[in-house]
Protein backbone atom coordinates (compact mmCIF):
# COMPACT_ATOMS: atom_id res chain seq x y z
CA UNK A 1 0.00 0.00 0.00
CA UNK A 2 1.27 3.36 -0.74
CA UNK A 3 -1.41 5.62 0.61
CA UNK A 4 -0.51 8.75 0.92
CA UNK A 5 -1.80 12.12 2.90
CA UNK A 6 -2.95 14.34 0.22
CA UNK A 7 -1.37 17.80 0.64
CA UNK A 8 -4.04 19.96 0.90
CA UNK A 9 -5.68 18.09 3.47
CA UNK A 10 -1.77 17.43 5.23
CA UNK A 11 -1.37 21.53 4.91
CA UNK A 12 -5.33 22.24 6.14
CA UNK A 13 -4.83 19.88 9.31
CA UNK A 14 -2.95 18.57 12.55
CA UNK A 15 -2.13 14.78 13.14
CA UNK A 16 -4.55 13.77 16.26
CA UNK A 17 -4.99 9.78 15.78
CA UNK A 18 -4.36 6.70 13.64
CA UNK A 19 -7.10 4.00 13.92
CA UNK A 20 -7.23 0.62 12.02
CA UNK A 21 -8.40 1.76 8.85
CA UNK A 22 -8.07 5.91 9.45
CA UNK A 23 -6.23 8.47 10.32
CA UNK A 24 -7.84 11.34 12.02
CA UNK A 25 -6.67 14.73 11.91
CA UNK A 26 -7.63 17.85 13.43
CA UNK A 27 -8.55 21.09 10.69
CA UNK A 28 -6.74 23.62 11.71
CA UNK A 29 -9.42 26.11 12.63
CA UNK A 30 -10.51 27.45 15.47
CA UNK A 31 -14.14 28.59 14.56
CA UNK A 32 -15.27 25.02 14.77
CA UNK A 33 -14.06 22.07 16.75
CA UNK A 34 -13.98 19.90 13.46
CA UNK A 35 -11.30 16.56 12.80
CA UNK A 36 -11.46 14.80 9.56
CA UNK A 37 -10.80 11.02 9.18
CA UNK A 38 -8.96 9.81 6.15
CA UNK A 39 -9.13 5.91 5.18
CA UNK A 40 -5.74 4.67 4.51
CA UNK A 41 -6.35 3.08 1.63
CA UNK A 42 -4.79 4.39 -1.51
CA UNK A 43 -7.23 6.00 -4.43
CA UNK A 44 -10.34 5.70 -2.10
CA UNK A 45 -13.41 8.13 -3.41
CA UNK A 46 -16.83 7.09 -3.03
CA UNK A 47 -17.72 5.64 0.33
CA UNK A 48 -20.23 3.25 -1.85
CA UNK A 49 -16.95 1.89 -3.89
CA UNK A 50 -15.30 1.03 -0.33
CA UNK A 51 -14.95 -3.08 0.21
CA UNK A 52 -18.14 -3.51 2.70
CA UNK A 53 -15.77 -4.77 5.66
CA UNK A 54 -14.20 -1.55 4.94
CA UNK A 55 -17.29 0.95 5.04
CA UNK A 56 -17.86 -0.88 8.45
CA UNK A 57 -14.61 0.31 9.82
CA UNK A 58 -15.36 3.84 8.46
CA UNK A 59 -18.84 3.94 10.14
CA UNK A 60 -17.74 2.58 13.63
CA UNK A 61 -14.57 4.81 13.16
CA UNK A 62 -16.69 7.72 12.30
CA UNK A 63 -18.99 7.07 15.04
CA UNK A 64 -16.28 6.79 17.74
CA UNK A 65 -14.53 10.16 16.65
CA UNK A 66 -18.12 12.04 16.47
CA UNK A 67 -18.33 10.45 19.90
CA UNK A 68 -15.67 11.81 21.17
CA UNK A 69 -16.42 15.18 19.24
CA UNK A 70 -19.23 15.84 21.05
CA UNK A 71 -17.75 14.64 24.89
CA UNK A 72 -15.11 17.37 23.90
CA UNK A 73 -17.97 20.34 22.73
CA UNK A 74 -21.34 19.06 24.75
CA UNK A 75 -24.29 20.80 23.42
CA UNK A 76 -23.14 21.27 20.27
CA UNK A 77 -25.19 19.49 16.98
CA UNK A 78 -22.37 17.03 14.92
CA UNK A 79 -22.09 17.36 11.26
CA UNK A 80 -20.87 14.77 9.64
CA UNK A 81 -19.95 15.32 5.23
CA UNK A 82 -18.24 13.23 2.57
CA UNK A 83 -18.26 15.63 -0.11
CA UNK A 84 -15.02 15.45 -2.70
CA UNK A 85 -15.83 18.29 -4.81
CA UNK A 86 -12.39 19.89 -4.49
CA UNK A 87 -9.95 17.24 -2.75
CA UNK A 88 -11.13 13.93 -4.37
CA UNK A 89 -9.22 12.10 -1.74
CA UNK A 90 -11.79 10.01 0.44
CA UNK A 91 -11.91 12.50 3.73
CA UNK A 92 -14.90 12.63 6.37
CA UNK A 93 -15.50 15.61 7.90
CA UNK A 94 -16.76 15.69 11.74
CA UNK A 95 -17.78 19.09 12.73
CA UNK A 96 -19.70 20.33 15.84
CA UNK A 97 -22.04 23.01 15.87
CA UNK A 98 -23.44 25.54 17.45
CA UNK A 99 -26.14 28.12 17.43
CA UNK A 100 -23.95 31.50 16.67
CA UNK A 101 -21.29 29.54 14.73
CA UNK A 102 -19.24 31.35 12.01
CA UNK A 103 -21.56 29.56 9.77
CA UNK A 104 -24.59 28.90 11.36
CA UNK A 105 -26.92 27.74 10.38
CA UNK A 106 -25.62 26.58 6.99
CA UNK A 107 -22.79 24.59 6.16
CA UNK A 108 -18.95 24.85 7.35
CA UNK A 109 -17.83 23.97 3.96
CA UNK A 110 -16.39 26.49 1.52
CA UNK A 111 -17.64 29.40 4.46
CA UNK A 112 -15.33 31.76 4.84
CA UNK A 113 -11.36 31.98 5.54
CA UNK A 114 -10.03 29.62 8.29
CA UNK A 115 -8.64 31.15 11.51
CA UNK A 116 -5.55 29.27 12.68
CA UNK A 117 -4.93 27.81 16.04
CA UNK A 118 -2.65 29.31 18.39
CA UNK A 119 0.10 26.65 18.38
CA UNK A 120 -0.69 26.12 22.21
CA UNK A 121 -4.53 26.02 21.89
CA UNK A 122 -3.97 23.39 19.09
CA UNK A 123 -1.46 21.26 21.55
CA UNK A 124 -4.14 21.09 24.37
CA UNK A 125 -7.51 20.92 22.32
CA UNK A 126 -5.83 17.52 20.61
CA UNK A 127 -4.60 16.14 23.88
CA UNK A 128 -7.80 16.11 24.99
CA UNK A 129 -9.33 15.25 21.70
CA UNK A 130 -6.84 11.78 22.24
CA UNK A 131 -8.26 11.36 25.61
CA UNK A 132 -11.44 10.76 24.43
CA UNK A 133 -11.02 8.90 21.38
CA UNK A 134 -8.69 6.77 23.93
CA UNK B 1 -43.44 3.59 17.29
CA UNK B 2 -44.77 6.81 16.62
CA UNK B 3 -42.52 7.57 13.75
CA UNK B 4 -43.34 10.97 11.76
CA UNK B 5 -41.60 12.49 9.25
CA UNK B 6 -40.69 15.84 10.15
CA UNK B 7 -42.79 18.11 8.21
CA UNK B 8 -40.32 20.73 6.48
CA UNK B 9 -38.72 16.91 4.73
CA UNK B 10 -42.28 16.04 4.25
CA UNK B 11 -42.97 19.28 2.47
CA UNK B 12 -39.63 19.26 0.03
CA UNK B 13 -39.66 15.62 -0.88
CA UNK B 14 -41.06 13.06 -3.03
CA UNK B 15 -41.77 9.36 -2.13
CA UNK B 16 -39.59 6.66 -3.57
CA UNK B 17 -39.20 3.44 -1.60
CA UNK B 18 -39.12 2.20 2.01
CA UNK B 19 -35.90 0.50 3.25
CA UNK B 20 -35.55 -1.79 5.84
CA UNK B 21 -34.48 0.98 7.92
CA UNK B 22 -35.09 3.88 6.12
CA UNK B 23 -37.59 5.76 3.89
CA UNK B 24 -36.25 7.00 0.73
CA UNK B 25 -37.43 10.42 -1.09
CA UNK B 26 -36.42 12.75 -3.63
CA UNK B 27 -35.55 16.67 -2.90
CA UNK B 28 -37.68 18.53 -4.91
CA UNK B 29 -35.13 20.45 -6.57
CA UNK B 30 -34.39 20.11 -9.99
CA UNK B 31 -30.72 21.43 -9.92
CA UNK B 32 -29.29 18.48 -8.69
CA UNK B 33 -30.39 14.48 -8.08
CA UNK B 34 -30.86 14.48 -4.55
CA UNK B 35 -32.18 11.79 -2.06
CA UNK B 36 -32.46 11.68 1.17
CA UNK B 37 -32.55 8.56 3.66
CA UNK B 38 -34.59 8.65 6.97
CA UNK B 39 -34.75 6.17 9.18
CA UNK B 40 -37.47 5.25 10.81
CA UNK B 41 -36.43 5.91 13.86
CA UNK B 42 -39.05 8.18 16.43
CA UNK B 43 -36.04 10.98 18.22
CA UNK B 44 -32.92 9.87 15.87
CA UNK B 45 -30.65 13.11 16.00
CA UNK B 46 -27.19 12.02 15.69
CA UNK B 47 -25.34 9.06 13.84
CA UNK B 48 -23.08 8.15 16.79
CA UNK B 49 -26.02 7.90 19.27
CA UNK B 50 -27.69 4.92 16.86
CA UNK B 51 -27.81 0.98 17.99
CA UNK B 52 -24.87 -0.28 16.42
CA UNK B 53 -27.27 -2.56 14.51
CA UNK B 54 -29.06 0.52 13.19
CA UNK B 55 -25.96 2.32 12.33
CA UNK B 56 -24.66 -0.47 10.09
CA UNK B 57 -27.59 -1.02 8.35
CA UNK B 58 -28.06 3.18 7.76
CA UNK B 59 -24.74 2.86 6.22
CA UNK B 60 -25.16 -0.16 3.94
CA UNK B 61 -28.39 1.59 2.93
CA UNK B 62 -27.03 4.63 2.23
CA UNK B 63 -24.28 2.22 0.50
CA UNK B 64 -27.38 1.62 -1.47
CA UNK B 65 -28.78 4.47 -2.48
CA UNK B 66 -25.61 6.05 -3.14
CA UNK B 67 -24.66 3.58 -5.57
CA UNK B 68 -28.21 4.01 -7.53
CA UNK B 69 -27.85 7.75 -7.85
CA UNK B 70 -24.55 7.25 -8.93
CA UNK B 71 -25.68 4.86 -11.61
CA UNK B 72 -28.53 7.44 -12.93
CA UNK B 73 -25.96 9.75 -12.95
CA UNK B 74 -22.75 8.73 -14.33
CA UNK B 75 -19.72 10.57 -13.35
CA UNK B 76 -21.16 12.64 -11.08
CA UNK B 77 -19.51 12.95 -7.22
CA UNK B 78 -21.68 11.91 -5.05
CA UNK B 79 -21.88 13.96 -1.65
CA UNK B 80 -22.79 12.60 1.76
CA UNK B 81 -23.99 14.77 4.39
CA UNK B 82 -25.84 14.55 7.93
CA UNK B 83 -26.34 18.07 9.54
CA UNK B 84 -29.27 18.33 10.95
CA UNK B 85 -28.80 22.41 12.51
CA UNK B 86 -32.29 22.93 11.06
CA UNK B 87 -34.02 20.00 10.99
CA UNK B 88 -33.37 18.30 14.21
CA UNK B 89 -34.79 14.53 12.90
CA UNK B 90 -31.78 12.78 11.60
CA UNK B 91 -31.98 12.61 8.06
CA UNK B 92 -29.17 11.86 5.51
CA UNK B 93 -28.35 13.56 1.79
CA UNK B 94 -27.08 11.45 -0.74
CA UNK B 95 -26.81 14.34 -3.71
CA UNK B 96 -25.23 14.03 -7.37
CA UNK B 97 -22.43 16.71 -7.94
CA UNK B 98 -20.83 17.42 -11.57
CA UNK B 99 -18.60 20.56 -12.40
CA UNK B 100 -20.67 23.46 -13.17
CA UNK B 101 -24.00 22.72 -11.19
CA UNK B 102 -25.86 25.35 -9.03
CA UNK B 103 -23.13 25.39 -6.33
CA UNK B 104 -19.96 23.30 -7.49
CA UNK B 105 -17.66 23.12 -5.71
CA UNK B 106 -19.67 23.87 -2.92
CA UNK B 107 -21.97 22.13 -0.77
CA UNK B 108 -25.62 22.12 -1.88
CA UNK B 109 -27.13 23.41 1.78
CA UNK B 110 -28.22 26.52 1.94
CA UNK B 111 -27.59 27.28 -1.60
CA UNK B 112 -30.37 29.33 -3.06
CA UNK B 113 -33.56 28.31 -3.66
CA UNK B 114 -34.93 25.11 -4.75
CA UNK B 115 -36.20 24.63 -8.38
CA UNK B 116 -39.36 22.26 -8.12
CA UNK B 117 -39.25 19.82 -10.78
CA UNK B 118 -42.24 19.68 -13.35
CA UNK B 119 -44.44 16.88 -12.42
CA UNK B 120 -43.57 14.67 -14.86
CA UNK B 121 -40.15 14.91 -14.70
CA UNK B 122 -40.42 14.09 -10.90
CA UNK B 123 -42.57 10.67 -11.72
CA UNK B 124 -39.74 9.89 -14.20
CA UNK B 125 -36.79 10.13 -12.09
CA UNK B 126 -38.05 8.57 -9.58
CA UNK B 127 -39.13 5.78 -11.76
CA UNK B 128 -35.87 5.49 -12.78
CA UNK B 129 -34.52 5.50 -9.33
CA UNK B 130 -36.86 3.03 -8.15
CA UNK B 131 -35.33 0.75 -10.93
CA UNK B 132 -31.87 1.32 -10.26
CA UNK B 133 -32.59 0.69 -6.04
CA UNK B 134 -34.03 -2.69 -6.69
Amino acid sequence: MTFQLDPRLAADTLPVADLALCTVRLMNDARYPWLILVPLREDAVEIHALAAGDRLSLTEETARVAGALAAHAPGHKINIGALGNIVRQLHIHVVARREGDAAWPGPVWGHGAAVPYDPAEAVRIIAALREKLA
